[in-house]
């Protein structure tokens, strides 16, 4: 299988370098091809993403991405800035459904701001809409009626973008604890009006799973309450962008939790779901085990290798529990040093 | 001047109740008008926001609000739904700007879901627009090209609208630590494009203000992570929506919680940030505290009595200090006992 590897910018090429190195151990007959995305590739290429990264990115059975963001791009038009790499990748391969678990990792119960027993007791997946929403409606500067700037942007959902992502949240909480919450807006929007119709309709296919709507201003309450009550959590690009990263925050470990992007047909693109860091970059203070672990989803979600995917994640476990801490978890490693006690788990 | 009580449903009538009476012991010479609102006006007067409940708030110096929401009325078309009375209370009387504070009241440190070290930091504003944004852009139904049912909504902002509600967030912050951040998503949407630059625009009159950015995804992580780095935000009607209540559970006191929604001349809609809360009402067992303190904020807003404003706020804190506690903070007193506590320590 092919992987492409998108380094990115900041701390992105630090991170993907522990997970080449583990993946490399595992003997799997992968190949790679690098290439470049966001600000690196603005500066080297001129645009965000590339014709040739695209071209590499269609190719491949999957791809491992760092991170992008350069804050020396803040000033350029938006579709040179380097978030629009991320985008157009997610566009053009139909990367439609994100799939991002939140969990307190073991040992790590102090990374969170949330009391030990509330935080412990977080386990959920995140699954968001990526191809859709206000993200990729018409948008634009106008002018009203009297005469001033308006900027607006159009939220839309057809039944089928609905219908395709209810799916994957259905088929995620079958396997987990059979539990669904779809969050939305339905008490303002037409839009979640749509959504949630749509979501209790495909519901019928799956009589085995329990589902819940919720609005989102409460769903942002809940996740700090009692985030325990959530299994898995289905919504749109925008709230879902919200949610999981508050979620993720109040697991505690910003740069321990993985992201998958999926197609229909389990291409797909992996990554951290920390950005870029650029505060730290280069100076080997980056935790990998976010990108390490969206190696392991990689292996498991597009190339179907269930148990080198498990070993790696028992083996990022193993190395926190043996101790090995980047200084985001309050340690003294560096990224290569958490790489190596991460191989050593893996035997 | 003359108040609109709207009791609304649920707990709404219960705690309106308790904010009556401590006005009234305070010799203000207020005169009230009773409206319904919400469910309870739906099966009154047929429609969520009658005619005469608006006559009333037009009239009315200030309104005192409860709470709307019914599930009785779920099923209902979304014009007679109790929320529409809040959105059109809202729009009708130009209420564009939403004060929320955030804060952890002495004694309740155990309230919040956050360790008490970070819950204890909270203090904050948040200052959210209410009359634009997707909440009251055109929206409906209708087909694709390939005639799918889709919902959409359109999300806007003109420049007047932004600046309006960035002056009360540079005033909010000027007379607290002179220190704003700005909330938007200007890395996808030309909605929040817009909003940053008129937002660096209107900057310029408070030069003693010190103006951040920060996008809402990211917001929602920091609010989880250190709250207390936040003293005024201001943000949409949307993502103020979220933030808020995320801001306000952060703090863990749902119940203690007041909002004001003003207009541009002083005149405003007071109401507790929480629901309706069905389950619960009728039973004495929900917390007025939200609600009087809602009463101060209408004193000190509209009417300018700064001085009895002061002197609930520190009869609620001194009834918590003395132990005075309604379920939800883990206590047993009814709502008219814990109303009987606040009116003894107004003395
Ligand atoms: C960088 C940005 C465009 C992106 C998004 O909003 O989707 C990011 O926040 C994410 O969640 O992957
Ligand atoms: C009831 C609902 C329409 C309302 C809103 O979304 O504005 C509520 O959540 C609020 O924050 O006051």
């Amino acid at each position: 299988p092919l992987i492409a590897v998108l380094p990115g910018d900041g701390i992105g090429p630090e991170v993907t370098e522990q997970a080449r190195r583990v993946l490399d151990t595992l003997n799997l007959e992968l190949t790679y091809e690098e290439a470049p995305v966001g600000g690196a590739a603005y500066y080297s290429d001129g645009h965000p993403l590339p014709e040739r990264t695209l071209d590499v990115a269609r190719r491949a059975d999957a791809l491992l991405f760092g991170a992008v963001g350069d804050p020396r791009c803040d000033a350029l038009e938006r579709q040179f800035r380097p978030e629009q790499a991320i985008l157009g990748l997610r566009k053009e391969l139909e990367l439609f459904a994100n799939l991002r678990p939140a969990r307190l990792f073991p040992g790590l119960e102090d990374a969170s701001a949330l009391k030990p027993e509330v935080a412990g007791a977080i386990d959920m997946v995140i699954v968001r809409e990526l191809n859709g929403d206000v993200y990729f409606g018409e948008k634009g500067f106008r002018k009203t009626a009297a005469g001033r700037r308006e900027g607006y942007d159009v939220m839309s959902y057809d039944e089928d973008e609905v219908a395709r992502i209810a799916r994957v949240g259905f088929e995620t909480a079958k396997v987990r604890s059979g539990k669904l919450c779809s969050v939305d807006k339905a008490n303002v929007l037409e839009t979640s009006q749509l959504w949630r119709d749509v979501v209790i309709e495909v519901s019928a296919e799956f009589p085995e799973v329990e589902l819940t709507h919720m609005y989102v201003d409460n769903a942002a309450m809940q996740l700090v309450r009692n985030p325990g009550q959530f299994d898995v959590i289905v919504t749109g690009n925008l709230f879902g962008d919200i949610l999981s990263d508050q979620a993720s925050m109040c697991a505690g470990s910003i740069g321990m939790l993985p992201s998958a992007a999926l197609n229909g047909s389990g291409k797909g693109l992996y990554e951290p779901i920390h950005g870029s860091a650029p505060d730290i970059a280069g100076q080997g203070k980056a935790n990998p085990c976010a990108t390490i672990l969206s190696a392991a989803m990689l292996l498991r979600h597009s190339l179907g290798i269930e148990e080198a995917a498990d070993r790696i994640e028992a083996a990022v476990t193993a190395a926190l529990v043996s101790g090995a801490r980047t200084p985001d978890l309050g340690g003294t490693l560096t990224t290569s040093e958490m790489g190596d006690a991460v191989l050593k788990a893996l035997g």
